[in-house]
């Protein structure tokens, strides 16, 4: 079936939209592809469904060998969530509902509970397992800041699976077989990506890995090493130093500092007043030490301290994935005021720690290993302590990876210097375990006849996220350029002229390639081939096709969307010429 | 792909499930195609997936040379719907929530108000037009009795169009074009339905036609007349008789009424005291006034009177279709206190109508037309009025579709007596008109440049509601019977015998049928073959093949499930036997 540009429901437009922050959402809007009904609810187009749909065939393509598709409610009763905690655990991010009745309902933002208790209902024994099912379904979150067009929004397709097995050899295999499949999905949807370890967040479990599109518009920041070493900031683990020897350690003694408002004024005024004997200090020789207000899902508070390196900043964002789904704030004035014993900017550990004065929980970065050295607030105003040795002086209640990752920093398997990069989060790959087994009761009888908790894999796609990242990762400056497998249609013909010659010469090259199975957008629009080009070039089939003021010389040209590059095909050569390029 | 039955996720129950309350309830669930998660919201496993998508296949491949397909949010903001009334209009029927900024949303229950803004944020001009616009799409709606499995859920699948049209002619061809559409997918779905006049109800317009499955679990009467006429029910006009001269009419005379509580013994005791000269007095002589209090979407109340003749009931139904979105309910003691005027039991026109003293606005049958001569309450305990002539003695604000229809009542188009049956709406084509446009300032400029609002139709497929009718008219007392279109697999494989020679020549003859397309299910199990053929039974394959026994004479045995017919096939005929039969 031929589609005519004149009778499509498209309207491009000339302007970027006023919200749209990177180039995807940009091109998607502006080529007629999507367009916003709320904040991070968007509507699909004709040309922007075909192109969700084919990314949904590509990966039932590459999911049916390996998994059964099922199809769960997105509306969901509030009892599950609640066994498990995430009723509450995901705070304002989860759409919460009434029926008539008063009964509480969600809107899933992800779907374990519900598969755990369908499998829980159908499976007794070991021999129903392996079991891995899967479904395409919409999902919502109330994202606090949803962005960036389809790439962060409250409403959207995920591809969820989840894997069944009676012990870690057979989760290691789903697990194993769900990141098989996810290369062979993102290869043929055509983007650049990286695997990369991951923390699990809120989804509890062990192992864990994301497929991130690389781009400098994603949201997650990751780290790569010559060596091979790939991981989400979030879930990089700083190498410990070894322990010191504090025998020869000068003994800890408090000094007037003043007029050292920050680490560098400390360093200086530590190097001219207080010079250590072996090396001059350094911003990494000085203990900063932060004071967090943990909120709990729960909404109840609990104050933490972070001792970290005067060099390092906290990166919120790794700090957070170490106390998912608690979230950390920063310390307020009426906080500090709570705290007699704390003088503000004079912060040391002497009173942090749960055995302190104050008992605020005192976790240090892990390169504060036993033997270091530090300059570091004495409590007094005005005063830091110099030389207080970690291990002698004081004993934090344990680490944390809350300190920032700086580009060259080692990686923590010895592979060489980290390089930070930009990406989107496009899949997840998670060994769930038995947590969400063993809050709802998923029980099978093993082959000695024993009830054994079963092992969960959860793995996830985003797959309206998806069309964004591949609008985002292959889009120029001219619009869209759709790999082969996702694009709307193979090709644009566009008709270049008003002459019944060539009206006709396009019509029946157009239902010459429909009878072959080529996908043809023809654009009959009454417009000049100026806009027709330009039209082209935004909505980004892979071929265009003009033609135009060559039929006089018996030709029809053939663009490459992509490349640019074009060719004047003679007319008896050119069905033969855009099959052979719409399968190369 | 071969799917083996021993890794497939079903599990067939013995036992009907408790609150299956029709056939495909209970088969969907006893056969393993479908589970409740909520009260009417069901999980699709794999078997019933499948049959849902091949309902979605063939709804897209009939409505895309119609429509084109987009693609629009569930999760809806408050606005438009607000600036329809709909908002207020669905009550309890609508899922509202908030968002975390404390915006209201909503779950769509469906899309007339986004389709229209997003046509008119993409049309301008009459030349974008006509246009007609698809999507199949899960909705959401608080049924106050979900039942029936699928047939009356809360969230359930929905194909949903929308036709925009310059000028009525337009959408006539729009909803003509809607009309045989439905008419291939209705018959390619394969079940008895029935295309009947229909009550546009909430969505306003005009002229609308219903599609039902035809069966005795359907929630809807409709009727047939022997000349083609066919409505539902709600939507027949009663055959207004024409006006009687009233010359002759003796005067109106109230009279002792004493022991009669029914309108039995009220014509009993009336022919018994006050003759009729002519012929003695029926039950539809009577005039009987019913009170109702009418709940409008904001919950303001308004009492109605409604005069109809003693001999038919009230139909809450009909009543309540002509009242859309207001609903009616009974006078209470409480309203009846509230109306010193009316003496209940007792009451006639005369205290009725917004003329008279209470003001109560008074409807009647169309058959109370002027002339006619009732015996119907006096306002006095005890006591009822005679000859009372319409016209003459009483004047009604106007008449009211609320009387029941009876098997043999006339068809309005004079088409002979109507006969009335039961069926389940699967599909609802609606002209709306202006409504939405208007609500909504969707115009476009016409060719002299003058903006006109633009005309609407609204078209619904129940998809998921489609299987349970398919279901529900296609199984049979051992289970389910699917049609070859919709049929999950187009074979059911018994391995029959545990033998190496059965269990190789099984899996090469399903091998061979998958390598040309046929799906099969192959039965692989180590139970029975008894328990595999009461299951193939139950999930209702259309062919199920045994290979077994026979296997030692050169024999397969091939069954078609709806038939029951059985034959043994030669093994070197047998692939040939079932392509032919799956292609029949």
């Amino acid at each position: 079936m031929i589609t005519r540009m004149s009778e499509l429901f498209v309207r491009t437009l000339r302007e970027d939209p006023a919200d749209a922050e990177v180039p995807s959402h940009r091109w998607l809007v502006r080529a007629g592809y999507i367009r916003r009904t709320a904040p991070g609810v968007y509507s699909w187009l004709p040309l922007g469904y075909k192109v969700l749909r084919n990314v949904e065939r590509i990966i039932r393509e590459e999911m049916d060998p390996i998994s059964q598709e099922i199809h769960l409610p997105a509306l969901l009763p509030r009892e599950p969530y609640e066994a498990t905690g995430r009723w509450e655990e995901y705070g304002a991010n989860l759409f919460r509902l009434k029926d008539r009745r008063g009964n509480d309902y969600l809107l899933g933002p992800t779907h374990e509970e519900i598969f755990t208790l369908l499998v829980k209902d159908m499976c007794s024994s070991y021999k129903d397992l392996p079991l891995s099912l899967y479904q395409v379904q919409t999902k919502y979150r109330d994202e606090a800041r949803p962005r960036a067009g389809l790439l962060r929004g409250r409403e959207f397709v995920m591809k969820d699976s989840y894997s069944f097995d009676i012990d870690a050899e057979g989760l290691q295999k789903a697990y194993d077989a769900h990141r098989d499949a996810y290369i062979k999905i993102f290869n043929r949807l055509g983007f650049e990506y990286v695997i990369v370890a991951a923390m699990s967040g809120a989804m509890g479990g062990s192992a864990s890995e994301e497929f991130l599109a690389i781009g400098e518009n994603g949201e997650d920041t990751f780290v790569r090493s010559p060596g091979g070493y790939a991981a989400n900031v979030e879930a990089v683990k700083t190498p410990v130093p070894e322990a010191i020897s504090y025998e020869d350690a000068p003994a800890a003694h408090a000094e007037d500092t003043p007029d050292t408002p920050t680490i560098e004024t400390l360093v200086a005024v530590s190097n001219d007043r207080y010079p250590r004997a072996d090396r001059p200090w350094a911003a990494a020789d000085t203990l900063k030490n932060l004071l967090l207000m943990i909120i709990h899902p729960d909404g109840s508070k609990e104050p933490l301290a972070i001792g970290l390196p005067g060099d390092r900043e906290v990166d919120m964002k790794r700090l957070n994935a170490q106390l998912e789904p608690s979230e950390a704030e920063p310390f307020t004035e009426d906080d500090f005021a709570r705290y007699s014993d704390l003088v503000k900017g004079y912060i040391g550990p002497q009173v942090l720690g749960e055995e302190s004065a104050t008992k605020i929980k005192f976790l240090v970065d892990p390169r504060v290993v036993s033997g270091t050295r530090w300059v570091t607030g004495a409590n007094q105003p005005g005063r830091h302590v110099f030389d207080l040795v970690a291990g002698r002086d004081f004993t934090p209640d344990g680490t944390i990876e809350a300190a920032e990752i700086r580009e060259g920093d080692p990686a923590p398997d010895g592979s060489g210097p980290l390089h930070l990069a930009r990406g989107m989060e496009m899949g997840h790959i998670f060994q769930l375990g038995s947590k969400y087994a063993e809050a709802l009761g998923l029980k099978v009888l093993d082959q000695n006849g024993k009830l054994v908790t079963v092992t969960m894999g959860s793995y996830g796609i985003g797959v309206s996220r998806a069309v964004a990242a591949v609008a985002e990762n292959t889009s120029d400056d001219k619009g869209l350029c759709w790999p082969r497998e996702l694009a709307p249609y193979d090709v644009q013909l566009v008709v270049a002229g008003k002459g019944d010659e060539i009206v006709t010469a396009a019509g029946d090259l157009a239902q010459r390639l429909d009878d072959l199975g080529v996908k043809v957008l023809l654009d009959d629009r009454k417009v000049t081939p100026g806009v027709k080009f330009a039209d082209a070039e935004l909505m980004g089939m892979p071929i265009v096709v003009v033609v135009g003021k060559g039929l006089a010389d018996g030709v029809i040209e053939v663009r490459d969307r992509r490349s640019g590059e074009r060719a004047d095909v003679p007319v008896d050569e050119v069905t033969e010429r855009i099959l052979a390029a719409t399968r190369s």
